[in-house]
């Protein structure tokens, strides 16, 4: 048995483009406890007053049911994906964001879902695209995983090509047909549609038939260009995601998504594309810290900049604040793969963790220091984030300073959770 | 009007793991022509001397093809991507390789598809998986990628969302719906498969069934999964693809594949991966070098290195073959993220290219250096090459040296081919 001591300082900063900046220093994390830290994300957006609360309750939800599971998951020794996997179902649970349940709608009136996690510590991979029927796409995501960590030739499975080479990515009806033969429970797609998303649905395809009216008359504007991209803002960049670091260290990323509203059916976006919606490294060789990273935002944007896998990249230098800000302004912002981009929008959540080694025999004390934060590029982010001694999550909506250009400016705030165990 | 002239070198390299290596000089490249180049491969896996012939013949007419069309391509000013598009065409007419006609048939008894390009002027990248009812997947590819070249908001595009964030990779029935939509010709499934992709699902099936009654009978033994391993070599990774350069510099790749025998339906390989299946980007700023890769081999394994885009990425170094040789020996068969893997299998084709300015109108003279390499680790891989002014394109199957293991040896060859073309 292990008798666990946590102690923990939390700084918050803000950073804004303009290098004006503010530094404010907390210190709530000082209660003894179980190790491990959670932060999770409902979506880089635009959140209304209104819609902030409903939103914040989401990412309490999703840290707290995670805290749950998590100390299970530290007993049975699988925690940080577990943990990340958990997070994410309370997060695909909710009708308010749109992935799982209350996803957004597509051209077709149909709900086709993109989900993967990653595993830092085995640098495993699974995710599904375009999936249709499951209320936690993330759950078939992981299946994938687990499937692949499993080894080459699990049990059940045949020559000549499956065992050596396993998928890492299904999609459509094929990913639906695996998942049931696999046990993930199926969600007829009418209970995941919610008054709100249908109502949406019902609201875009009259805009749709207008604008097809219009098109027939030639009345192609530019206002009717503008007002459709001020729009999508609030509908379309509401993904979720998570990262997760247990005590030992290990960490995981996860990401789901309903995607666009009236999308074209099959269309694929970040959330299941390998480095740009998640993306987990444990420390090794000449990484000194573990990385976990999810995304969120314009789907295009974050999957031609990789965004997920170039901000955990910038995680290695010293300064995360200064790493993250860089990576944020040079490698999206201003990211030639956006260059005819008027407005580049996205967000990320980030967690790194300083390298801990496995517990001694001659050591009894194992320590890690936990930065995490957030970044975007869109007027806000709702973010949640708990450390595992932790009787209830924080949550915070983080907003572009009044005046700032959405898609040209960028927010950054974060904190540093310090956690320490002692092995009886 | 233009009148082309050109010079050029080549050289071969042979470079192994274990520091022996020789270089070969050759002086090939001395006519007068048109500008551009074009590297083929058809797979890197194990080609048999029967088979060497048949994969030889397809890749001299991916390039001769590709010759006729480039010239009329070149005057329309939209050479390197329309030409790998058509050097792609060739390879998956060709039902020797398994992309398009003749591709490898899954599970489910289905063709199903990946594929995808990329132009490394826009940067812009199109992508199909899963998808069914084509035989010239790429197309598919290439007509999303025109589509986002199209800019926003298109003709007929309707609101709310569709402009502003356009699809860039679309899997499935989704996918088989947009091409006819947007006038790319079916092929039904039935003619797509060829006396040998049948032969193969069938012996294949009969494999399975007798794994499945020996499971029943607990009868697990190590030889079959060794078996099992060294079957997939020759018949699963015949992937193709394609690196072009044109007289502007400009580069675009692609890459194309029926998949894995048997396959589980929704499987997406390494094609259809964002930065794993091809890469292409011109030079700019702080990058010297346009470069463009095609990678071929074991899916998994290429996704999980994202080999194309790291291989790109390490072409800015100086010298082209150690900055090679130095990303197939670190960031693939040493990869973290290939750990576990006792062998680690795949294939690229690279090509990169200095810096080629606009003609300006103080000068007529405008010069490229393209060099050009093949590397691999699998037993064989197979390439073709020609710069638009040969009258027939070179082509070649380059193995490991006798001794070496697959999956953790690895070969490189390459050449370089100097163009220089005066402006009247």
């Amino acid at each position: 048995m292990e008798s666990l001591q946590s102690s923990a300082e939390e700084q918050q900063y803000t950073f804004y483009k303009d290098n004006s900046w503010s530094k404010k220093q907390e210190s709530t994390y000082n209660k003894p406890g179980v190790g491990g830290f959670v932060l999770v994300h409902a979506g880089a957006g635009y959140h209304s007053e209104s819609k902030a609360k409903e939103y914040k309750h989401v990412c309490k939800r999703a840290c707290q049911q995670n805290h749950f599971q998590a100390v299970d998951q530290l007993k049975a020794g699988a925690l940080a994906v577990e943990a990340v996997a958990a997070a994410l179902v309370a997060l695909e649970d909710s009708p308010f964001t749109n992935a799982g349940m209350g996803s957004n709608i597509n051209l077709s009136g149909e709900i086709e879902c993109d989900a993967s996690i990653m595993d830092g510590k085995s640098l495993q991979y699974g995710a599904v695209g375009a999936i249709s029927g499951f209320k936690n796409p993330v759950l078939v995501a992981n299946r994938l995983l687990s499937e692949a960590q499993k080894g080459k030739l699990s049990a059940g499975r045949i020559p000549p090509c499956i065992n050596d080479f396993f998928a890492s990515f299904l999609v459509g009806r094929g990913a639906h047909d695996w998942a049931i033969s696999h046990g993930v429970p199926p969600c007829p797609s009418e209970k995941m549609a919610t008054k709100f998303s249908l109502s949406a649905y019902k609201r875009n395809k009259r805009k749709m038939e207008l604008a097809e009216k219009m098109d027939r008359g030639h009345n192609l504007t530019k206002k009717r260009r503008q007002s459709s991209g001020n729009e999508n803002c609030s509908e379309c960049l509401d993904t979720v995601g998570a990262v997760v670091v247990d005590l030992q260290g290990n960490v995981a990323a996860a990401v789901s998504s309903g995607g666009l509203a009236m999308k074209h059916p099959g269309r694929v976006g970040q959330a299941a594309h390998y480095g740009c919606g998640c993306w987990a490294e444990n420390a090794r060789n000449m990484n000194p810290y573990s990385t976990a990273v999810s995304t969120s935002g314009c789907g295009e944007h974050l999957i031609r900049t990789m965004l997920a896998r170039e901000c955990s990249a910038a995680m290695q230098s010293e300064d995360a604040h200064q790493a993250l800000l860089e990576a944020m302004q040079n490698k999206f912002i201003s990211s030639p793969f956006l260059a005819s981009e008027d407005r580049v929008l996205g967000g990320v959540i980030v967690l790194r963790c300083s390298r801990c080694a496995e517990p001694q025999p001659s050591t009894n004390v194992q320590g890690s220091l936990v930065e995490f934060l957030w970044s975007h590029t869109t007027e806000s982010m709702c973010v949640g984030y708990m450390s595992a001694q932790d009787s209830k999550a924080k949550t915070h909506i983080s907003r572009l300073p009044p005046g700032t250009v959405p898609g040209q400016s960028l927010a950054i705030e974060g904190g540093v959770c310090r956690l320490t165990s002692t092995a009886d």
